[in-house]
């Protein structure tokens, strides 16, 4: 993570607390907001099975009235499906570190990643808390996002600046998320830090909004994960005059932040376990925005299609075919499929001619435009999925043995 | 396919006509009824986009009065998305071969399976066609089935005798289907001999309940084809007294046809491209069945779970994730998951001790019972699946290029 920015208000770091036994990599992350006043949001998974780190910070944002100091995240273990003694750990963890760093416990925000069910090593995360005292730096989002990676083959990060009343307002997005990755939040953990100068409750609905297009727009395999947080901090001290929802600061704010988090969704999909393209799947025409949707993840999360764009093969028969499963309005007469600008179906016929130029396409390119036009409506929806290969397979046959 | 039985009043056979170019394999099947009177019922793909023969057979069974006589099949080429040329192909074929076996064309129904989208071969099929006149024979089924398959690894078939007032009545089922296989009819085409005397309403109702928990309930990739259809024939030679729903004659033949596609769908998830194993997953304890139903395909269709099955993983936090995200009533304290009968979740916690003996389960069996009991109400489904592996990636990405 080369010139990553520093956002004015956040301290950080990360190292290794012997989690991950078998690499020793880093594992155990911490954000410390220098600013009393911070505002924090969150967005979490809708898995019905929730983590005991997730249970504790959708808690804590409503106890809490939105304000957070600090950000414990350890990878290697989920702390999900573990019952009473998870939760006990959980809390222990972030009432251990909120004493440590001078904070309020409903203040501290834990995230947790990696095996599902699998014991907390809780003493190993509360010697490694300690080890972090004194040791976090306005320049460790670095190290930081090192410790929350799991099956990432890289790191995902992505900044932006923009200017309210004269005042450069930064944001910087910090993820982790490879493998059980869906549409509404799968195993993605996202970190988003601003120096913007906003309330609380502005700050939450300013998430939720660009989540929707972004992060929840993707699909690696369908599944959706127990752990999936996003958590938002803004330490105001960009000193822009308070934002209300009304002002061109707010519209200004939301289209960066869609912006960082399209780009953290698009990091993640192309890094889907093993993937080797994404695919960019836009469905327009529809009858209605949940047609149009419907026909897109059908698309995104058919395992024909996924493995035909990891083979090169444009074969547009098994996207029409989810379309057609999808349970969404469509008429084979109107229905146009095309790669990029390149029509393969339309008219109720294929367009075998162009079947060559499409698998150049394919071969060619990493980010693969998948254009759906329905013809029957006015409604369109846009989802990010990966590719299916062999890759996919050996990490999540493999992953646990 | 040994010791196939003969059904009394069926002819058939299986040839190569040219549309499977690269391996001049068997591609063109077909059964003929010798019974003037024989009875046929079908059952088709819930896909929106319907292949024609799929269009033709139900316009057939609509139309024909529950009569059927000819069944042509050819693998190769599915006849799926080929617009009006590929309905006028279609009934082109089946009004040929109606006049050269000398049967009206809405007795006629004609099935096709292989690539969507390519121009069917219709002169090689007419030509097919007349090769075939004189050569069905009373034990033709063998090479029937070998002209039905595509990507399957091997032929499925099930036979089973019961007897009606001292008629022994017989039964026969041969199906193609290994990719694109889901429930509500995959790519998967099945066909049905019986010597039943039924009347056709009943041989409808018979085939319908027949099929919701057999054919219907199994998951390879979770892409519903464009092509499905079942369909079933009965000549009336065992002689029985017309049976009607009520009497006990009607349950045993229902019984013994769950049988027979039972065998047929465990034959084709085992056979779910480049699939090592077949998961049999049985949710009970759920507050309805729709969630029961839910939770089951929620499993069977996650390619996380997939792969755990394939690596001989018992990564139970996977299953509980699905159930999780599956939509369905559930309460993490009181689900239990298990593999056979080894408890790997419980009471709201892992049993870590169970693990072994799990995995050593998963590396001697083929059949896999993944067992989800809610158990906070009286409902419960029943679903098969396949596991992902390499082969399935090979065999996908590879199919058309």
């Amino acid at each position: 993570m080369k010139n990553k920015e520093i956002i004015a208000g956040f301290l950080s770091n990360g190292l290794a607390c012997g989690i991950k036994t078998s690499n020793k990599k880093n594992d155990l992350g911490i954000i410390f907001a220098t600013e009393p006043n911070t505002r924090i949001a969150g967005v979490f998974t809708q898995n019905k099975i929730k983590a005991a780190p997730v249970r504790w910070c959708q808690q804590n944002l409503k106890s809490g009235k939105g304000r957070g100091r600090l950000i414990v995240v350890n990878s290697g273990n989920a702390n999900a499906a573990t019952g009473k003694k998870g939760i006990a750990d959980n809390a222990l963890i972030a009432r251990s570190a909120a004493e440590l760093f001078g904070v309020s416990s409903n203040e501290t925000f834990v995230c947790s990643t990696g095996k599902i069910g699998a014991k907390l090593p809780t003493q190993k995360i509360l010697n490694g808390l300690k080890h972090h005292v004194g040791k976090l730096t306005p320049n460790g989002l670095d190290k930081f996002t090192s410790a929350i990676v799991t099956t990432d083959a890289y790191s995902k990060t992505a900044q932006a600046q923009f200017k309210i009343g004269g005042k450069i307002v930064s944001m910087t997005a910090m993820a982790k998320g490879a493998g059980m990755i869906e549409p509404n939040m799968a195993t993605m953990l996202c970190f988003v830090l601003t120096d913007l100068n906003i309330s609380a409750a502005l700050l939450q609905k300013l998430l939720s909004e660009a989540v929707g297009p972004t992060l929840n727009s993707l699909t690696v395999d369908g599944d959706t994960s127990t752990n999936d947080t996003v958590l938002m901090m803004a330490s105001g001290l960009a000193e822009n005059t308070l934002i209300n929802k009304r002002d061109p600061g707010y519209a200004l704010a939301l289209k960066t932040l869609k912006n960082v988090l399209g780009k953290i969704a698009e990091l993640i999909a192309l890094d889907g376990e093993g993937a080797t393209k994404c695919m960019v799947i836009q469905v327009k025409g529809a009858k209605s925005r949940q047609d149009a949707d419907k026909i897109a993840r059908a698309i995104g999360n058919s395992q024909l299609v996924k493995t035909a764009m990891f083979g090169n093969d444009p074969n547009w028969g098994r996207i029409l075919a989810a379309a057609g499963y999808s349970g969404a309005n469509i008429e084979e007469g109107r229905i146009k499929i095309a790669l990029d600008n390149i029509t393969l179906f339309a008219g109720g016929r294929p367009f075998d001619k162009n079947e060559n130029r499409a698998s150049a396409y394919l071969k060619a390119n990493k980010m693969i435009a998948v254009n759906v036009d329905l013809a029957i409506g006015k409604h369109e929806a846009r989802i990010l999925a990966s590719d299916l290969g062999y890759e996919y397979v050996r990490i999540n046959a493999d992953y646990r043995t």
